[in-house]
């Protein structure tokens, strides 16, 4: 197993067809969840974020193709109905069943599908490398690949699997993403624990800058194995959401490269990651990075606009990819070969470096390129 | 004359050499500038933000192709020399000159040419159509088209050249506009009316959401023609620049559709420039508009992450185009017909208008769709 039936207590299952996919995850344990900070939330989101607060679920089901957002009152109660469907497949109670959506904005579910579709996958249910698989593949839109992610501690595990490929924006869960762990561990220290790992890595993740209505992440612990440090646990957990959201900016809709920003020298770590996620999102960093144009003016510029306080001729800047790192700029004195910088820029993961001279607070976020495929894949979405 | 030429007491001349552009305006009057708010200003702008405080100037130096952005000590000085080489070919003092630079970002002008351009045109000022059109070309970069605009009060006029295509964010200036009034006008009523035009017109503008280092407005008032009262000529001014406005979003970069989004029943005037800016800026939306795809929710999820308090389940929101508007939601219930709303899509201008029922406030905002075309423009600019 390569992500969360790894974890012990978890059995997955899953099917896509076409563009409606169900995944349905059993584990019973303490549960907490992350959701958009977008106004406008999916119904299954407004649900959640109710019951959520009892912090224990017995499993979870996703639907893709429909996210059920925008759609009032009677969203919210097939909202429920869907949580109702769960509960009869995984024999729980319909409170304990977590339920999210993902697809089209504004158009009702259709939970005779949903129902017909759970049907089939209830009796597959297993701890095994096809249902994690399975449940990977269900939820995804215009993901081109599945995402996994494990992380194995001496006395226990986290894994994890995601969607998210467009309208990632920086301001919450920014995809759907189910984890799980078998560290025994309270519902408190998961929440407190889930909160600062998002915060870290998928809220550091830009593909568009379009906020999602049904970003939610959710973490269930099974409690099976061991029972860390509420430090070692947060670690691990991090480290596992960080890998799913690189693997989120390195598909990003029609992305051909990942970028990574690091800033240190911000005044804080809150300011470095703001100035990490504007010059992601630049669509003209994007661009340049496509288009592998050592245009690097353009991350100063974006840097400039995201309302930190820094002295522009105080900043160094270095562009690197691969083993090659170019210096562009030292405390504000331009000294760029941008023959060395094209030639960093030319492999599938670009690096810019910024030091802001500042003060001590640094961060990380990723984003990808900026391609015609975006535009194609985006411009013809529900037609 | 079409704009600035028709103005009493402005001569305009031009050049374009390749990328290489140079315009000159000679007109002598009370004046004031608005700045892009960017951390990083070119180095022309540090040196005007001081010396407009004067309230005065000759006339105007601008080229294109070399913004002298992030050029540190020796940027400074260069744009001193600008001045100075200006003032030369005017026969005025280098206080009095207003310099601007538009281009690639971190190189440093080429003093030599501008001296060689200047020398040129300075002979060619004059108060002509043709001496407007070349200033007007002169200062375009990747801009399809020249920009001019004019509004003619009985007794006093007021007219403008910009460039703007790409880098147009909504936190300032978001361009270079020169605009010139024959009203009579004391400094600190231009600087009011300036403000409060730029805050409705060119802060309304979102072509890629990247704010540039080198937006600057400049407007001068010769005082050869009439009084008006302040509120007559703030109208005025206002008027003119939102046409240069939407000329800016109309021509911006790959663009095929202009995007005209109107708010009401926001908070307030801020807070429903806020949304409508963000619905204009969001590429989902904007590829959208692109492909014809009434995927009407990204329009709901756009603003519901603007920040604006609103409830969503009161919101009203029509798509339009041409002479059709069709209704998509009222006070929260979905009422979309798609294929109606595909054809308010098919023209060049679609009009999105959202009534969030939480106020009084309104704005419009000007965006325009997101191409195949931008990419291929800024993925090879420097190169």
């Amino acid at each position: 197993m390569k992500s969360i039936c790894a974890v012990q207590g978890v059995e997955a299952a899953g099917i896509k067809e076409g563009k409606y996919g169900l995944a349905l995850v059993r584990a019973s344990g303490t549960a907490a969840a992350v959701f958009t900070s977008n106004r406008v939330k999916g119904a299954p989101l407004i649900l959640m974020q109710d019951r959520i607060r009892k912090g224990r679920l017995d499993g979870i089901l996703v639907n893709s193709g429909c996210s059920n957002a925008y759609t009032g009152a009677r969203g919210l109660a097939d909202a429920q109905a869907m949580c109702r469907i769960g509960a009869e497949c995984l024999g729980s109670d319909p409170e304990r069943v977590g339920v999210a959506s993902t697809g089209v904005i504004g158009r009702y579910l259709d939970l005779s599908l949903i129902r017909r579709q759970c049907g089939m996958i209830a009796p597959r249910l297993a701890r095994s490398g096809e249902g994690e698989t399975a449940a990977a593949r269900a939820i995804m839109t215009t993901d081109l690949v599945e995402k996994h992610a494990l992380v194995r501690k001496r006395t226990f595990t986290v894994a994890g699997i995601c969607k998210g490929s467009g309208m990632i924006a920086p301001n919450m869960g920014t995809m759907i993403a189910l984890l799980y762990t078998d560290a025994r561990i309270s519902a408190g220290q998961l929440r407190t624990a889930l909160r600062s790992a998002v915060s870290r890595t998928f809220n550091r993740v830009v593909v568009d800058g379009d906020e999602s209505t049904s970003d939610v992440a959710f973490c269930t612990a099974t409690g099976l194995r061991g029972k860390p440090s509420s430090a070692e646990f947060a670690s691990a957990l991090e480290e596992c959401c960080r890998s799913l959201a690189r693997q989120v900016a390195i598909d990003g809709e029609g992305a051909t490269k990942l970028i990574e920003v690091r800033v240190r020298g911000a005044p804080d770590e809150r300011s470095a990651a703001q100035v990490a996620r504007t010059v992601a999102g630049s669509p003209l960093v994007k661009t340049a990075v496509y288009g592998e144009d050592p245009n690097w003016g353009r991350v100063i510029a974006a840097a400039g606009r995201a309302g930190v306080a820094f002295d522009p001729d105080q900043v160094s800047f270095w562009v690197g990819g691969g083993k090659m790192r170019a210096p562009m700029v030292k405390e504000g004195v331009i000294v760029a070969d941008l023959s060395r910088a094209k030639a960093a820029m030319g492999g599938n993961q670009v690096v810019f470096e910024l030091d802001l001279a500042a003060g001590e607070g640094e961060a990380t976020a990723w984003g990808c390129d900026l391609t015609e495929k975006y535009v194609e894949i985006n411009g013809r979405y529900t037609t």
